[in-house]
């Protein structure tokens, strides 16, 4: 108590009244994470204004050994950001930090604070002609540092990357308080191995991000967003093998979904409409895209391409959005799939990835296996085709009590599904990343090698654990 | 004495007498690199002919704190490969693994031995319609673990980025002789940081890799080759900026060089024609490709490019390649300059980067100032624009001693231009690494930070420091 005490007002010193709010209604909102899974405590929160403040609290905490747990826009989904039920850590809140320190739109470069909301990322390139090319549902909230300490996916991994990607220098505090700066960009270097690429999607683990520098991409001109019905999900995989044969960098995006899914979210959402007439057990999105050098060709782009689809036998039935609130409509279908499946009850939802070329025969053969072996279950698996990513929910049985199936029978389902994708070489976490959430299940399933080294590579780098403790390892 | 004697003998056991060589006459080609700075002395050359065999050798090793010196096609520029003079080391030669273990050509994915020859890849996957999008000058020698190992660049980084971003997934074996295994390629994986990046460009002194998943794309089907004559550097970062509007994805080559290079390679090789008539300060050569998709389009692109070059007053002279054979030609000129340069007397050559957007600047003020600084001497400055990779080569001054020459002032020049690219934010090491050659030069001036956290992964993951000793650290 006198310890903490001691602590807490020399970081209030340190930060000042606006960076340390120990004031438990400031402090409750940020000790849950936003799925509602986790609430933990925390002796305060922290909302340093720069990089040297950061530095100089997380040298503090290092001297009192105070526990440190990092949050950007605490929209994380693994409950990576939410402290544990000891009250002996801070929340460290990268909110304030939440600049664009400068902006090069002709080296289509941007250097940001790490609390930066990509949304404001979004809107400030834009205004120059430019785009930032990754974007996901949290959009509103998710910072800069969040997404690169997950290494954050989205809908725009199959042509551009995940956040690795994105990210053309960094900024770090590490766990003794010093300053890792690695921002200035370097498309060539080769001074040993990259450390920038060990704290992207460390969790806070290694270390605390707290700028980067991003590319850029020009702004697009065009897209084409296509639906196709199709009657087997190995077809899908022709499918999309065609349309990168045929439109190559084009292709933005390739989502595929059951006809359950499409029903439930026809269902379950006013104003909704099926693009195709008549029922296909599977359906796929795709989006065909163009800067300003490539706009005047894609319209051909896409008829061609479905066409030759068509000709092949790959589809049964296809259309072209006429125009963009019809594409965004097309889109709308597949980001309700989610909440449509919520509605219909309780649900285990995975977050996996298997080899993008094993992704239609796994959701074959899993969906099955996994209904025949939990009867009166339905599973479903929809999702980022062209990224291996398959979203495998499995829903429960009627009758079955919200609250209770999650931790009885849900929990073995989810192990069963970890299991599968485990024997396909595929990941229990494809894009939300490890937190509280899946610990257990890395280390039961983990390669042990590999968890070897992340345990060496964290103890040498955070000799006292006090980097967001009880996540990821 | 007897110690090593043991050593040998169980080695001997493990690989047998092909997998070992004590022989001084086999073991010697392998005891200096190939540009002919650094010889060393080796206990054996170990030839494993499997990931196994290496972990049990590596094992071995650990027992016996006997050095291992990972080798692949010795092709490195900084020694990397090459042991100390203690003799107390092994080579271990990956060139016995140079199998592809799976090659999918739907999936644009092969998976191969580390020991694979850059030029055997390049082969096998052209009769399939694809290609590998990396390559480089000793593509008859460097393997696939060395360009791993080294983060190789190369012509093509401008577009598809160093080994890095080829590889998809990594077999490696650790200092205390297990498995790494990685080959699996996912491309979402958020279980914790990514590992396969830490061994990528640690020059061997991490791990060793046996085996590597790489992305492929489909064959080329067209190129257009562009030279342009330009009046300042200046224009160049312009004219690269306009060609990247212009052309997006489809330049995948923006090189530059001085009125002294071109002039050097024409005196120099038989046959060599300029491109244009009359001389210009600087020269630019740009590569359009496109593969099936792209091709019709390609000869219009590549004209507008040129004319709108002209219109908007970038160059002052420019043509197209009319013909392959033309086309080759062109890049002749380019890939001659360190010869032509070398045959001109003793130069220091400097595998520097700096941010792309300040390469021009760097070149305009760098040029002078080591002229000025170091009377007598030409200092020249080429490369890989799009890449803010310069080759920086400064010329000794009449009559200076070769191999004198280079130890003395040389070395002076050499430390001057490294203050220069340091102070710009750039690198020492932007393509060959740092391996024995640069290891003092990134004690000298990198950045205290990131050298504490190089040395701290370091000793985690080879806490006896046998993995390929003083290299890089």
């Amino acid at each position: 108590m006198t310890d903490s005490h001691a602590f807490l007002s020399a970081a209030r010193d340190l930060l000042g009244d606006r960076g340390l709010a120990t004031d438990p209604e400031l402090v409750e909102p940020w000790l849950t994470d936003w799925r509602g899974r986790y609430t933990g405590r925390a002796l305060a929160l922290a909302s340093p204004a720069s990089a040297e403040e950061v530095a100089a609290l997380v040298k503090l905490c290092a001297e009192h050994r105070v526990p440190i747990v990092p949050q950007g826009g605490n929209s994380g989904m693994s409950g990576g950001a939410t402290p544990d039920e000891s009250g002996n850590a801070i929340v460290l809140s990268l909110r304030r930090m939440n600049e664009v320190r400068s902006f090069e739109a002709d080296a289509r470069e941007i250097i940001c604070d790490a609390g930066l909301i990509l949304q404001t990322l979004h809107e400030t390139v834009a205004a120059e002609g430019l785009r930032f090319p990754l974007t996901l549902g949290g959009k509103g909230s998710a910072t800069i540092g969040g997404l690169i300490s997950t290494n954050a996916g989205g809908t725009q991994v199959l042509r551009h990357g995940s956040m690795r990607a994105q990210v053309l220098g960094l900024e770090a505090v590490l766990a003794d308080g010093s300053i890792f700066d690695a921002l200035t960009p370097l498309k060539k270097d080769n001074r040993g191995f990259d450390l920038k690429q060990l704290l992207i999607g460390s969790e806070g683990t290694l270390g605390i991000v707290t700028g980067a520098t991003l590319r850029l991409l020009p702004a697009l001109a065009e897209r084409a967003v296509l639906w196709a019905g199709l009657g087997d999900i190995r077809d899908a995989r022709k499918l999309l093998l065609h349309a990168q044969a045929r439109a190559g960098d084009a292709l933005e995006g390739f989502e595929i979904m059951p006809r359950h899914s499409l029903s439930a979210v026809l269902n379950h959402t006013p104003g909704a409409r099926a693009p195709l007439q008549g029922e296909h057990e599977w359906n796929a999105l795709m989006e065909l895209a163009a800067d300003a050098g490539g706009a005047e060709a894609l319209p051909d782009l896409a008829q061609n391409l479905l066409e030759s689809a068509f000709e092949a036998g790959l589809v049964e039935d296809a259309t072209i959005a006429a125009n963009e609130r019809q594409a965004e409509e097309f889109w709308t279908l597949r980001d309700e799939i989610a909440p449509a499946e919520r509605a219909l009850g309780p649900a285990m939802q995975h977050d996996i990835s298997v080899p993008v070329a094993k992704m239609a025969d796994f959701v074959a053969e899993a969906v099955p296996k996994v209904e025949r072996e939990f009867p009166g279950t339905k599973a479903i698996g929809f999702g980022h085709l062209g990224d291996g990513n398959v979203h495998f929910h499995v829903l429960a049985p009627k009758g079955a009590t919200p609250g209770e199936w999650e931790k009885t029978d849900g929990k073995i389902i989810s192990k069963f599904v970890h299991d599968e994708v485990t024997r396909w070489g595929g990941s229990i976490s494809a894009e939300h990343g490890i937190g509280q959430l899946k610990r257990d299940e890395l280390a039961r399933l983990g390669d042990p090698v590999q968890l070897a080294v992340l345990r060496q590579v964290k103890d040498a780098l955070d000799p006292h654990g006090l980097l967001n403790p009880g996540k990821l390892l």
